[in-house]
């Protein structure tokens, strides 16, 4: 600590045997009391550490006096001398376990009600939503403590390392304009002119280009993010991500900074092992043949192998309609897993099922070499051999194919790939396996939309070869873009920019939006675009989910000091809340009266 | 520059003559091109500086011809050979102006339209709504490039300042609960839960205590705030401060810490000088006193002076009936002022009026040291004399009073001492004069609102010699607040917070908030000071402001890379806009229904 405060010489986590007879002060939370044979012993803890206090009546009758009437989370202030423990009491877990503080007096800072929850244990599960309600608690305790701290560090050296190299942390605006495309918008109500409203940014995409446009060349902000989407377990209404953009750049420059930063971040911040240097870099399509997902986790190998082609073959009628519908037959080899009981492969079976699959085809390779499976029935043996074969299918493996749409195929093997890989126990969780998935197409066919939609956003670029195809085939233009997965989580994402208005619009006009709308909501960036456009890229890493997989959790409110529950509230402060009248007469609004019979109007 | 990208082997601002004879690959703006004798100089720019090209058609043709082509604000791509520029011809004001480059191949990356306005000299007055709408052409001109820049590195190094003292930045949220108290808040409504509304912080005050309440000891952050006011000059909706809570700590450990902070932030990024170290302390009452004011402009001296008691002597009508109404007489010095002529005293007189001053009192002291001022006609000459001892005036000085409520006095006063100092020309640009303002009262009363109102903050602690007051006398009680001041400006303040539910749930109360209110909007803090509170400080620090007078600007826009109007206008991207119906129907809200005459609701 550099410099001390009013209330402390010492934090409760220093004092080791080289300060033994200093005196010194300490402040700190009771986080134990125990009586013992006449003396009181106190564990003080900071946010620094644990110090052991021992209160004698001889030393001091009213230290131990008040001692004596000290509760758990009590904050006190003890002064006293440095000393050894007795030989055979040190504590070797702890930094302070040498010594202990005999006390000369204390002082009561303030008291604690019992706490709703233990604070000094992390073994001990506690609901949800009273964690969240007195997160200020919660917030003590070890692994909460930790993970804000690592968070603080992760974050710290990603700005240290861009400063290093020339990025400049420009802030945007959080009050901003709302763009319907992408996301729902969280909207701001403007008091000064009725009827319109600010957005708060999804992302500040536009703002950052226009930074590169602006001629600042590298630019990066811990930008926050906003939007009002249904929430899943891994979303939050506000999100934080590292948002980068560089001027003067390929794909591969982008790349190649923000591999840099990541592995320097996991070798500064973990003890994490990564798995694969040079990150491998998957095609879009690699990814989804191999492993049924563009965001695939490589702590374990077990690839997806598609055998359409092959189940054409035979009379297998679960195999003939899939692939009769346009569908595929693909699957996943499980090495031992010919062993598995009937009840393990039903659980798997009803695993696959609530994914969206109508069953799995499994096919068994018996110890002796002996195939049991349905497909023995519809096909000869050398059919099914062919089959064995591709997926290198082994004495003792079980093999497990899904028939159905490519969609539906690849979501259900990409998720039982995954759970086949826990059962196997083939996850290390002090392993980190990074890819890059590249190649991704510039355009899908959104068909609830009926229109061209961004696979990444519209302002990516695109392969210059494929800039004709705009025109014939917008489907098979290849994006200059790159997603960065993480052991199975997309943890960022960007692309290479257009930079040239006429294209910008054409990529909108392929959205279908009309020439009004696009100058209603991008007329700023084509505008923008024609006064010295640079070429420039950028990405955006998502901070929130970077820090869980550095903290081994599952869930990014463990690593966000205030987050809000999946339903969008927060319990400790209790918003969102009604508000006065006099605010929303300001703001010029009301809410909707609930529908009401006709000609009943209030 | 650590990491090269694809567009360029080095920037424009690092060619020296080391590099002569080097074959390099430059990319930026066409900042000025020149033909002359049968040569075409481009004057390449990006944020590093600027390099001169040479395209001689006897080297390529070829680049010569597309010179011919390029015009301002090109984006061009120059592969060439770094050379000695031909003697008397170098530019010692610029880093590359020894040498140039010999063009071997330009490509034009983009074009550019003529810009609005020029982009490469920052002497041309531009309107600042044009600048706004093009905010990305304006960012390019070197001036402000220089601020984003100088904001970049003062918030660095506020982190790394901060960091390596032991504070963690930890993230508090943008949506939050609207506190009534305090200015107006920006609203967010929630789709979720029908007619509710998040709020947009007004800063993290509660929840930065909360952190201390969770034992995280020192926390930070570079956090945006937001404020639904009208605008002045030097506001905006949102802004940016430097958020800092410690616990365990004493009024001297905040202004302490921020001290040696400002300091080495001063030192580390400006060549400005610091007028005094240690920092002043001035009570608020000598700051009102001597300054009319508690954000004094310490660069220069020019003391005010009350001479009540002696202008209570004789028969001046003006003193007579401001002492009459409870009033004060209070004077200004003036050196050298006995010598303006007529024209100079009516214009500071009329400056005084538009203040609000009823007029200015004069008394100049010629230089034999004859009086001259109404003074002399009513009242004995050692009354006046006894005045102009009090002022310590020598011949040739002019004395200004004002007679007035002391509200009025002390703020026409204020308002003339700078004005004078400007006129005196007695403020150094290069100096930086901070102070501490401190010993402020808990309370005000609020006239308006007929209660008393915190004069910071509710959460502000006070002396504890003085608590028992909260009974008897709410405005004699000392809080432990504190404010610091830099040329006049207040650019930052904080304050040793309450930390025991029944003083806060006091001082909730003597604001005449009902317990019901007070549960309502400070439940949480109050149950989570019964729950261990250690004792806690902290202070904001506003970050425009500080970028602002460190880089010697008048207003905040210009050390803001995308500021809204003083109307909160977003002029580049146009927001605040209308939305769509859908997107209100979603939020169940409308809005208000213009008033129509009674019978013809719609």
């Amino acid at each position: 600590m550099a410099f001390e405060v009013h209330f402390r010489s010492a934090t409760c986590g220093e004092l080791t045997a080289k300060d033994i007879d200093r005196e010194v002060t300490l402040s700190g939370w009771v986080n134990r009391r125990r009586d013992h044979g006449g003396l009181i012993f106190l564990d003080l803890r900071d946010r620094y550490g644990l110090t052991q206090v021992i209160c004698d009546p001889e030393r001091s009758r009213e230290a131990h006096q008040i001692a004596s009437e000290v509760r758990s989370e009590y904050v006190v202030q003890v002064k006293g001398l440095v000393k050894h423990r007795l030989p055979g009491t040190e504590n070797t877990q702890l930094p302070t376990g040498e010594i202990e503080i005999v006390a000369q007096s204390i002082e009561i800072l303030n008291y604690s009600r019992t706490t709703p929850f233990p604070i000094n244990s992390d073994a001990i599960q506690v609901d949800e939503p009273l964690r969240l309600k007195y997160r200020y608690l919660d917030l003590r305790r070890p692994h909460m403590r930790d993970n804000i701290i690592l968070r603080h560090r992760i974050v710290k050296e990603m700005r240290d390392y861009l400063d290093e190299r020339g990025f400049l942390e420009i802030e945007t605006p959080i009050l901003m304009k709302s763009t319907p495309e992408g996301a729902r918008d969280y909207l701001v109500p403007s008091r000064l002119y009725e009827g319109e409203f600010y957005a708060l940014p999804q992302s500040p995409q536009q703002l950052k280009q226009l930074l590169m446009v602006a001629g600042l060349d590298r630019y990066f902000q811990i930008a926050r993010c906003f939007r009002d989407e249904d929430q899943r377990a891994d979303r939050q209404p506000e999100f934080t991500q590292l948002d980068v953009e560089m001027a003067f750049v390929s794909e591969e420059d982008v790349m190649g900074l923000i591999e840099d930063m990541l592995i320097k971040l996991i070798e500064k911040t973990t003890k994490k092992r990564i798995k694969q240097r040079p990150f491998p870099h998957l095609s879009f399509k690699e990814a989804m043949d191999r492993y049924g997902t563009d965001h695939p986790d490589l702590r374990f190998d077990l690839p997806l192998v598609e055998i359409s082609d092959l189940a054409a073959a035979g009379t297998f009628g679960v195999f003939k309609s899939a692939l009769s519908a346009s569908g595929m037959v693909k699957g996943l080899k499980v090495p031992g897993g010919a062993s598995y009981t009937r009840k393990e492969v039903d659980e798997i079976t009803e695993f696959a099922r609530t994914l969206g699959a109508k069953g799995l085809v499994q096919l068994a390779i018996q110890e002796g070499g002996t195939i049991k499976s349905p497909l023995t029935k519809f096909m000869a043996p050398e059919e099914v051999q062919a089959i064995v074969e591709r997926l290198e299918g082994q004495p003792g493996d079980l093999l497990l194919f899904v028939a159905d749409s490519a969609k539906v195929a690849n979501d259900v093997l990409f998720r039982l790939r995954v759970k086949m890989a826990e059962r196997l126990k083939q996850i290390d969780p002090e392993e980190m396996a990074l890819c890059w998935v590249v190649d991704f197409p510039l355009f899908h066919y959104d068909e609830d939309l009926q229109r061209y939609d961004a696979e990444h956003n519209p302002f990516s670029g695109m392969d210059e070869a494929h800039i004709e195809r705009l025109d014939s085939n917008p489907l098979d233009i290849r994006a200059k873009q790159y997603d960065i997965i993480c052991n199975g989580f997309e943890v960022g994402g960007g692309s290479v920019r257009i930079n040239v208005a006429e294209l910008q619009r054409k990529v909108f006009s392929l959205m279908k939006m009309s020439d009004e709308q696009i100058q209603e909501q991008f007329g700023h960036m084509l505008e923008a675009f024609e006064y010295g456009a640079p070429p420039h890229g950028g990405i955006a890493l998502g901070v929130d989910r970077l820090v869980m997989l550095f903290a081994d959790e599952d869930n990014i409110r463990e690593v966000i000091a205030f987050p809000k529950t999946q339903s969008a509230q927060d319990l400790l402060m209790g918003a969102p809340a009604l508000v006065d009248d006099k605010q929303l007469n300001e703001l010029h609004l009301q809410v909707r009266p609930q529908a009401q019979p006709k000609g009943e109007r209030v």
